[in-house]
């Protein structure tokens, strides 16, 4: 049960140099790939390990292919982003392997009468679909999730078990939620009066657009008045918390544990490494880059990379820096006193 | 459906200038709000904007009223904190749009013959409720949620789906736990013997107040042999972790992502900012404001606001920065050495 | 319903001075222990508190034996690791107070009829365990969780209400997994063409060896290809995650909000504090301390205890270390300024 080369380069593209009517079973890494498996190479330091793959197939970029020559006497699919092509391939192989999942709602399931259910769709056990829900065709639910009134489901879109998706969340197309998150409960919003606070009710909702994908015990609060809004193509890995009111730009990604306060607005294109935290009401443009464990507490206008956490230390080193750190405002102190007896001996000279 | 100005008066208080009969049907903020909304003001930077407002009606305070005078034509309600007044009345909107929840135990929850719900609670569907547990009137429990062994859940409380809340843990009254959240899990207690890690069971459990709030995917775990403390009025928001034997005071407050180890023990009237952390066994006293993505690593015994964070940089600026503070016991032996040389130039002159 | 001093040394060692007749019927902390009640002596600095402790019987260690003498006058068990002790004596109480949970398969859990769940193994209350699972001898699997196609569960182990345990996973014997934990979600990741993401599908497992604890709320990915792995005794403390192709050797310890990146390599033995941060494809040899709140940017291959956090100060003092901590490089300037004024003048003398 494989795939032609002539199959893939007709689908996915590229160019195929050897047989197209080679079968291959899998992909696999330079590494472990035998006689049967297609491989990739997307990074030139493994050339070397290219050049002696026992796979059957190799996907490359052209500069790689002219540069590892006659080296690798394997089929070859020349491609300008052979990781992209890698992770395409990969995709056709899992569809084959998986069960494809049986249209209809388990018996278990509790679906109120006026949510309107796709044919296509399928509805795991235990699963809860208030009033007024919409699920979209092949939309799969699986075990345990449950979605609120007037939700929607677009088309395609995938929940693992145990979803929460509170009243009034939409979600577009072949979206992804993974196990435990959490869409739309109340954003943390409160009068103080007094040192007592007063619940501000949260009416807004969340509104996430298409090829969504959001990780497991992941966390998305609905808006205030307005709604949340995670747009196109964005990837959140597991337990990132998205405050009420955030704006999450197109095909933005963030790694784990990523918390971004209420109100912030961030750009397209963006990347945060595990564990940042954006401070709430900031803006953030398009293609900002911050590192993992940093903070975020101004507003950033201009693209590029961004870092902010200390450095690891042993132990005993870090105790000496940091109190230092601390002490920083009297080292500059003497440097200033420096300063000052050293002018007048600059100028006698 | 709206309501009558002077019904607000009535029940909230604070002083009407206008028409009593005039209807409100919803609050917006100071730009969207429309003829027939009522609107606040609770900052001056915004009197302008307020000015202009074509609300039907605006709550402000006595200062803003005097300063606006005859710019805004509408009626007015004045009040000494208009944005808790505005939660006020946003909370009465909001009842009034809620569809009340139908009292009962829904057909699919398993709920033990030996556990007590009150006649007007609500049991969505595939709840658990284990024997002895008790819920009190009006409590809201919805679907998926789990309610351990002689748990008790006080008058007026609301689980969102999927909610765990495991034996012996108690809620007060009116509180609300959001979807995700466990209370009552194991604290992370542990003998070390010869690198083997032994389980101390956890047997003591939460003791949770009234009106207290607990974010989505939450967590709390309970006491080694006494309570883990919660009381009334504290506002959690989404993924804290509160360690066993933690004792979060009274209307403490914390932002998403806080982290409390075990034992540590946090005044009253607190504010934690954004994935703060605190260590454990430690005591922090009342109106302690800890700022987001700050660790506290040692008691706070006196009010005020505390900070510790790396500034973030651009990477670049960052790396030289970051390397210089691993470097600063370094620097201060430099500065140490320009001092001895100056001190001698000093006295010679 | 007790404990003989003689049944708890004939089971758990250590040497009896005293009546071997007496029952306890309980273990308490040295300050509330009673007169039917052991308690415990770790800490040499508690001695005092020891001497005049009302317990029936106290654990401790040789030294202390001898240290305390004749001060306390009810009976002793010496043993080497007074605390560990006290975990096996609470474990043996918690066991008594337990009610044994009742074999068998509940009515609303829907188990797959190619499933093998063993005759002894307790299923809860809208369990789903899909086709091909494996739930092995005295299992207990709580309400609502979820056990993915084909994933096995190793005698002895016990899921808390509502974890998710998806396919192809893999736990060993005595595990405990807590409540909201998401075990084999997808790992994350991507290739990126034009700026738009391409899923890779995660198509290898989480494997977890014996003795495994699992904190509420905690996720572990499935590896990309090949399996993450957790090896036996290691101990994972709430809202922790581990990336996909993980590696955690056998009995570390993290704590809570712990964060782990993809292909992280972690050795035997480590302990983590809450909040550690660890980047992706990094080496962490055996026996390595990380400090809470720390980021481990690059491979630490010592053994040793390492930090990094930004001490905490008032917020107006760390304002003042956060702006010099940014102007770094020009501070060094201004040193090898003076240093290069300085020079000449040494030279001078």
């Amino acid at each position: 049960m494989g795939i032609r080369l002539a199959e893939l380069v007709e689908t996915l593209g590229g160019q195929l140099i050897g047989d197209g009517a080679l079968e291959v079973t899998g992909i696999a890494p330079l590494a472990d790939a035998g006689s049967s498996h297609l491989t990739f190479l997307s990074n030139p330091k493994f050339r070397g390990q290219a050049a002696t793959t026992g796979a059957a197939a190799l996907i490359l970029s052209a500069a790689d292919h002219a540069h590892i020559g006659e080296a690798y006497a394997g089929a070859r699919i020349i491609t300008q982003n052979p990781y992209a092509y890698f992770a395409r391939v990969s995709q056709r192989f899992a569809r084959m392997a998986a069960r494809p999942p049986v249209a209809g709602i388990h018996s278990s399931a509790c679906v109120d009468a006026t949510a309107r259910v796709a044919g296509s769709a399928c509805i795991g056990p235990h699963v809860v679909i208030e009033a007024g829900a919409v699920i979209g065709e092949h939309c799969q639910i699986d075990a345990g999730s449950f979605i609120g009134r007037d939700a929607t489901v677009g088309e395609g879109t995938h929940f693992h078990p145990r979803v929460s998706f509170l009243e009034h969340c939409h979600i577009g197309k072949n979206g992804i939620i993974h196990s435990g998150a959490v869409i739309g409960a109340d954003g943390f919003g409160f009068a103080n009066e007094g040192g007592v606070y007063i619940k501000i009710p949260q009416v807004g909702g969340v509104r996430i657009g298409d090829e969504v994908e959001i990780g497991a015990n992941t966390t998305i609060d609905r808006g205030a008045l307005a709604d949340t809004l995670i747009d196109d193509g964005v990837k959140l890995d597991n337990q990132i918390q998205i405050g009420h009111n955030c704006h999450i730009g197109a095909h933005t990604a963030m790694a784990g544990c990523v918390g971004v306060a209420g109100s912030a607005k961030i750009g397209k294109y963006c990347t945060f490494g595990g564990a940042a935290m954006v401070l709430g009401h900031l803006t953030i443009v398009d293609k900002v880059h911050i590192s993992s464990g940093s903070l975020v507490s101004r507003s950033i206008l201009e693209p590029g990379q961004y870092t902010g956490f200390y450095p690891l230390a042993k132990n005993a080193d870090w105790e000496k820096s940091a109190v230092i750190v601390r002490n920083l405002p009297a080292m500059r102190e003497k440097i200033r006193a420096l300063e000052k007896i050293q002018t007048p001996l600059k100028s006698e000279k």
